[in-house]
C-alpha cells in the first residue's frame, strides 16, 4: 500500500514568497488526510499538481491561525464544487467553537461537516492501521501530535514450503497467509508458521505540529519510519524557542536521534532562514534528516522494501523560480507568537 | 505622481494554480490601497516582489469570502511584525460584524484597526484626489465599486511668457503656478492665466468588484483612464452571468466602449477559462482591453504623458511556469455563488 507525505506548507507563522503556512497531506492507499490547513492550502494543493483532493479527514494540531486559516476557504470551495462526501475535522478542544465562528465564511455546506474535539488517545482504527493523538508541549492551550501506526503484516509466504507440504496453489494459500491453518492434499494439517516468515512490521509516521521537544513525542516517535517534527528556529535562538513553545533544528534532530527514527523531516521553519540552514544545523546531530520545500514528498515504503526517501518536487521552472525567490527574501524578524 | 495598479488575484470565487482570488493594489505616490483581499493575499504581495506593503487602506467591494478571506491572516501578520500605523478598512454594511467575527483569528492587533461601513458617495479627499464609492449590481446584499478621481492640475507653465511679462524666476513663478496673481518687476499685475496653459485633467481609475454591467458603473467610468471590470464568465454563459450577478467579458467590453475608457482591464475570471479566452472575446467589442495575469501591473501616467499600459510581470521562470500550469488546468465547473 502506497504511503506518501506531501509538504504543502513549511513556513512557521507567516508565509514567505516560497513557502506557505502549515499543511501536509498523508496519502495512504486510497485515503487522503490533511494535517493542518494554513491559509492558502487549497491553492497549494492545486499548485502541487495533486489537485483539489477530496479529503477524507483533516487533523488540526492546535488552534493557531497559521494551522487552520485555510479551512474556511477550502470548505467553501468544496461546497461550490458540490461535494457530497462527509468531511471529518478532528482537533483539540475549542475546534467546534472556532469552526462555528468561521462558518460566516462558508455557510452551510452541501456535505456533512463533522467536527470532533479530541485529547490524546486512539482516534481511529481500520485498513490495517490506527491513528493516535499524543499531547505536545506548545503553551497553555491544548496541542496534539498525530501518529499513524500500521499493524504488523503477516510474514512473506514461502511458496516452496507450501508446495513441499502438499498445499495446492489457490484459496488455501490465501487462508494460510491470513493466519488460518489448512489441510494439505493428504489431509495432514499445515500451520501458517510452517509457510510464513516472521511478521513484517508496519510503518509508523509521526507528526508533531508546534511543540517543544517532549517525552510524548519521543515515546510516539520511538522507531518511527518517519518523524515530521517542527523546527521553527535555529540554535542561536534556542532561548526564544523555549519561551515560545517551539523547537530548534538541533533540538528536533537530537530527538530524532534518540527516537532512532528512520527518517526525520523538519518543517515549520521561520521565515528568517530556509531549509538549507536548518538541515546544516540538524545534520550535526543526526544524519537521517531532510528539510522539505513546499511540494516535496516523502515516499514511505514498507520497511522491507527500503528506507523512506525525499522526493524533491520536480525541478520545473516553478521550483527553480521558488528557490531564486527564496534566496532573495529579506530576513524579516517576527517577535511574537511564532 | 506615479500611479500603478498591481493585480494580486484575478480568479473568481476559487483560486487556480496560477491565479489567486480577488486583490488589487493601488500605489499612488506614497499611498498604498488594497481593493479586496482574497485568501492568500499576504503571500501574493510577497510573491509579487512588492513585499508585505504597509497598507494605508483596504477597500472591500462586498462581503463574499473570495474578497475578504485574506484579511485575518494579513492582520495577524501585521500584528506579528509589530505594525504601529493605524489601518482603515472600508466596506459595505456588515463589514464590522464580519471582521469582529474573524477577530478570533487575529486577536487584538497592536495597531489601531479602524473599520468603516459605507454606502455610495465620497469616502475621502486629499492629495489632489478623491475616492468615491458607487453602487454595483451583485445580488441582494450591498456591493460597491470604487473610483479614484484626481483633481485637474494647473496648466503647463509658460516660462517664455513669464519672462516676457517681467516676472523674475523664483517664488513668484510658484505662486502663479498655484493660481495666484503676482506683480511683475515694473509693478504691473500678472494673472495666472497669462502664463499657464489650460488646466490638465487628472486621472480616473474605476474598479467594479463583482457586478452585472450597470448604470452606476457606466456613470463612474465615463472617460476613465482605467476601468477594472469583472468578467467572471464568457458569452456562452451569459444567462448564468445574469442569474449570478456577474458580467461576461463581452458585456464588460461593451460597457468599456460605451464609457469610452482609455483602458479596460478585465479580472475575476472563472477558473474555467483564462486571460487569453477572455481577451479574445472582449476584443470583439472593444480594442483597448487587457486581461492581466496575477502580478501584472498597469502603469497609469498623467493623460498628457501617454496612455495607460499593461506591464506584464517579468518573464521570469516563475511566470513561464505559471503559464504552463495554467494551460494544464482542468476545466472545473463551479455551479454556485461565483
Amino acid at each position: 500500500m502506497d504511503l506518501f507525505l506531501t509538504f504543502l506548507g513549511t513556513s512557521a507563522s507567516v508565509p514567505t514568497a516560497a513557502r506557505g503556512t502549515s499543511a501536509l497531506l498523508i496519502a495512504r492507499g486510497g485515503a487522503r488526510w490533511l494535517v493542518d490547513c494554513g491559509e492558502g492550502t487549497q491553492r497549494q494543493l492545486l499548485r502541487s499538481g495533486l489537485g483539489l483532493v477530496d479529503l477524507d479527514l483533516v487533523l488540526v494540531t492546535h488552534l493557531h491561525g497559521d494551522h487552520y486559516l485555510g479551512l474556511p476557504g477550502l470548505l467553501k470551495t468544496y461546497g461550490l464544487r458540490g461535494r457530497e462526501r462527509p468531511l471529518l475535522i478532528v482537533g483539540p478542544p475549542g475546534l467546534v467553537a472556532l469552526v462555528d465562528r468561521l462558518g460566516v465564511v462558508f455557510g452551510t455546506p452541501p456535505f456533512s461537516l463533522e467536527l470532533a474535539e479530541t485529547g490524546p488517545g486512539e482516534l481511529w482504527r481500520g485498513d490495517g492501521a490506527r491513528l493516535e493523538a499524543f499531547p505536545t508541549d506548545h503553551g497553555p492551550r491544548p496541542s496534539l501530535g498525530f501518529a499513524l501506526v500500521e499493524d504488523a503484516r503477516p510474514g512473506a509466504f514461502d511458496v516452496a514450503a507450501a508446495v513441499a507440504l502438499g498445499v495446492p496453489e489457490g484459496p488455501l494459500w490465501g487462508r494460510l497467509q491470513r493466519g488460518e491453518p489448512v489441510g494439505a492434499r493428504d489431509g495432514s494439517p499445515v500451520r501458517p508458521d510452517q509457510v510464513l516468515g516472521p511478521p513484517r512490521p508496519g510503518r509508523r509516521v509521526v507528526l508533531t505540529g508546534d511543540t517543544r521537544p517532549c517525552e510524548a513525542t519521543l515515546a510516539a516517535a520511538r522507531g518511527a519510519t518517519v518523524l515530521v517534527h517542527e523546527a521553527t528556529l535555529l540554535d542561536e535562538d534556542r532561548e526564544r524557542a523555549r519561551e515560545t513553545g517551539h523547537s530548534t533544528a538541533r533540538e528536533a534532530a537530537a530527538l530524532g536521534r534518540e527516537a532512532d527514527v528512520r527518517l526525520l523531516a523538519l518543517t515549520h521553519l521561520s521565515s528568517r532562514f530556509g531549509p538549507r540552514e536548518a538541515r546544516r544545523e540538524a545534520e550535526q546531530e543526526f544524519a537521517r534528516v531532510v528539510v522539505p520545500w513546499d511540494f516535496d514528498q516523502i515516499e514511505v515504503p514498507f520497511p522491507e522494501r527500503g528506507d523512506p526517501r525525499l522526493l524533491p518536487a520536480e525541478p520545473t521552472p516553478a521550483r527553480r523560480a521558488r528557490t531564486a525567490v527564496a534566496s532573495a527574501e529579506p530576513a524579516t524578524v517576527f517577535d511574537d507568537d511564532l
